[in-house]
C-alpha cells in the first residue's frame, strides 16, 4: 500500500495550493490530482450538487487505487465530507478539520475568523469543527466571494482592486480584533500578503492546505502508509476541461511547473458506477 | 405553432436580463427558461465543453416543443452557435448577431468596443459578426472577468469596488474614444449606470439582450409565429441547481418576481438522447 499514490481532488485548480504543501512535506509520495474544471466553481452551489460532483470527481481517482484521498476543496470538505467518507472505500482527509484544529490552538480563546466561499461559510462547517474542539471559542465567519475570481484573473497582492476588496471584506475582522484568520478556500493563500498586511503582523494566518498536508503525513505514519521508495514522488494531473488554462494558471498555485495534465471526458467520471478499489 | 412557447436557455441566471426585454417586447408570448446553475459559469470554459453543456441545456427545452430557442448566453452564442443550429430541430437565435448589428449601425465607422467574459472575448465571435457586416469597422475587445461575480454578489453601481473595477477595465476604451460599447454578457446590464457614467453620455451602450428580443419579434413576424392569444404570456423557469438562489438573485435581472422555478435533476438533461420535437 505504501507505494500506491495519494489522490487529491478539487473543483478546479485551487487544490494545487494544497498539493504544493504535500509535495514539500511528503516529497517521496506519488500524487494524482483531478480538478473538475468543467463544473468549477463549487462555492456557489447547493449541498446535493456539490456532494454529487465531489463523489464523481473522487470516484474517478479510485481507478488509481490510492491509499488515501484528499478533498483539497474547502467547499467539498464543508458540504460533502460525510458523503465522501460513507461512499469511498479509502480514507478521506478534508481541509476543514486540520484548519480548524490549528486555528483553535493559535487563538487560545481569543476571537478567530474563517473566510471562504459563499457555500463554505453558509454551511457553517468550520464553526461546527471549531466548536467540537473548543465549545466557547468565538468565531467570526466571513464570505469573500470576489477573492476567487481576483486570483483566477492573475491579480496580485499589490493590485488596487485586490487591496480595496481585502479592506472591504476584512474591516469587520479588524474591528473585532481577531487573533487568527483561517484561509478557508484554496485560492486564498495567493492573497496571503494582502490579507496579512491589512490585518497586521500580530494576526496569525492559517493555511488549511498546509495543515491538511501535515494531517496526511500523520495519518500515513500512524497507518504505516508512508512511501518507502527513496526517489522523488511523481505528480500526474487530470482535469475535466481546459488543460492549457489549468497548466498556465495552476503553476502559480503550485509554485512549480505542471508537467503532466490529461483531459478526462465526461464518460469517465459523470454517473460512472463506482470502480473496485483498495480496501479501507 | 404560434401558441407554443419561446424557450430560453443560459448558463445560469444572467439570461433573465434577456427575458426581461422579451417580456416587454413580446408580452403575449409564453416563455420557458432553463438556467444551468449546476455548471455555471460557462465563461471560463473551453469550446467543446461549452458546446456540450449548451446542447444539453437547450436539449432539455425541446420537451416543451418550443417554436424558437433563444441562446440567452453570450458565451454559448459565441462558442456554440454552429453546433446549436446544426443539432436542434427548431430555429435558434443567439445574442451575438443582434448585438453586433446594432453596434455597427450606431458606430458609423468610429471605434466600437465589445466587453464580455474571457471565453466570449477569446472566441472573437463578436469581432467576426461585426466584420461580416462592416469589414473596416474598428473593434476594441475587452474581457472583464470580475463583472459577473460583482453582479452576482449584489454590488450595485455605487459600490466602490464596482467603480474601481469599471475604471480599471474601461480605461483603454476611453483612451481610444470608442463611440459604442456592446454589453457582451447578460450580467453587464446591471452595471450599465456605472459603465455609462465612466464612459460619458456621448457613448452608446448596446444591450445585446434588448437587440435579441427585437430580433426574436422580427423572426416570429416574418414566419407567422407570433402568439394570437390575447392573454399575458406565462413564464416557467427551470434550473439545474439551487432554485432558491435563482429566485432571489434572478429577480434583480428580471426586475420582477420569479413565480415558478423547478429543479431539474441531471438525469433529465445530462447525456439524454435528443427528444423528438417540432419540425424546423
Amino acid at each position: 500500500m505504501s507505494s500506491t499514490p495519494i489522490a487529491v481532488f478539487d473543483s478546479g485548480l485551487g487544490g494545487l495550493s494544497v498539493v504544493r504543501h504535500l509535495r514539500q512535506i511528503l516529497p517521496r509520495e506519488d500524487l494524482v490530482y483531478f480538478g473538475d474544471t468543467a463544473r468549477v466553481p463549487y462555492g456557489i452551489k447547493s449541498r446535493p450538487t456539490v456532494a454529487q460532483f465531489a463523489l464523481e470527481t473522487a470516484g474517478f481517482l479510485l481507478s488509481f487505487e490510492p491509499k488515501l484521498i484528499v478533498a483539497a476543496c474547502n467547499t467539498a470538505s464543508a458540504l460533502a465530507m460525510d458523503d465522501l467518507r460513507r461512499e469511498l472505500p479509502v480514507p478521506v482527509i478534508g481541509v476543514v478539520e486540520p484548519g480548524a484544529r490549528a486555528a483553535v490552538r493559535l487563538a487560545e480563546g481569543d476571537p478567530l475568523a474563517v473566510i471562504g466561499t459563499e457555500a463554505t461559510i453558509g454551511s457553517e462547517a468550520y464553526r461546527r469543527a471549531i466548536r467540537a474542539l473548543a465549545p466557547e471559542q468565538p468565531v467570526v465567519p466571513k464570505a469573500c466571494p470576489l477573492f476567487v475570481p481576483l486570483v483566477e484573473e492573475g491579480r496580485d497582492c499589490n493590485d488596487p482592486i485586490v487591496k480595496l476588496t481585502v479592506e472591504t471584506y476584512l474591516a469587520p475582522l479588524r474591528a473585532q480584533h481577531v487573533k487568527v484568520v483561517v484561509l478557508g478556500c484554496t485560492h486564498y493563500p495567493l492573497l496571503r500578503d494582502a490579507i496579512g498586511s491589512y490585518l497586521g503582523p500580530e494576526v496569525h494566518i492559517v493555511d488549511s492546505g498546509r495543515e491538511t498536508s501535515l494531517a496526511v503525513r500523520q495519518h500515513l505514519r500512524e497507518h504505516g502508509g508512508l512511501s518507502t521508495d527513496g526517489t522523488p514522488g511523481s505528480m500526474r494531473c487530470y482535469v475535466s476541461d481546459n488543460p492549457q488554462r489549468f497548466e498556465q494558471v495552476g503553476s502559480r498555485f503550485l509554485t512549480e511547473a505542471i508537467e503532466y495534465v490529461e483531459l478526462v471526458e465526461p464518460e469517465r467520471y459523470v454517473n460512472v458506477p463506482r470502480l473496485p478499489s483498495t480496501a479501507k
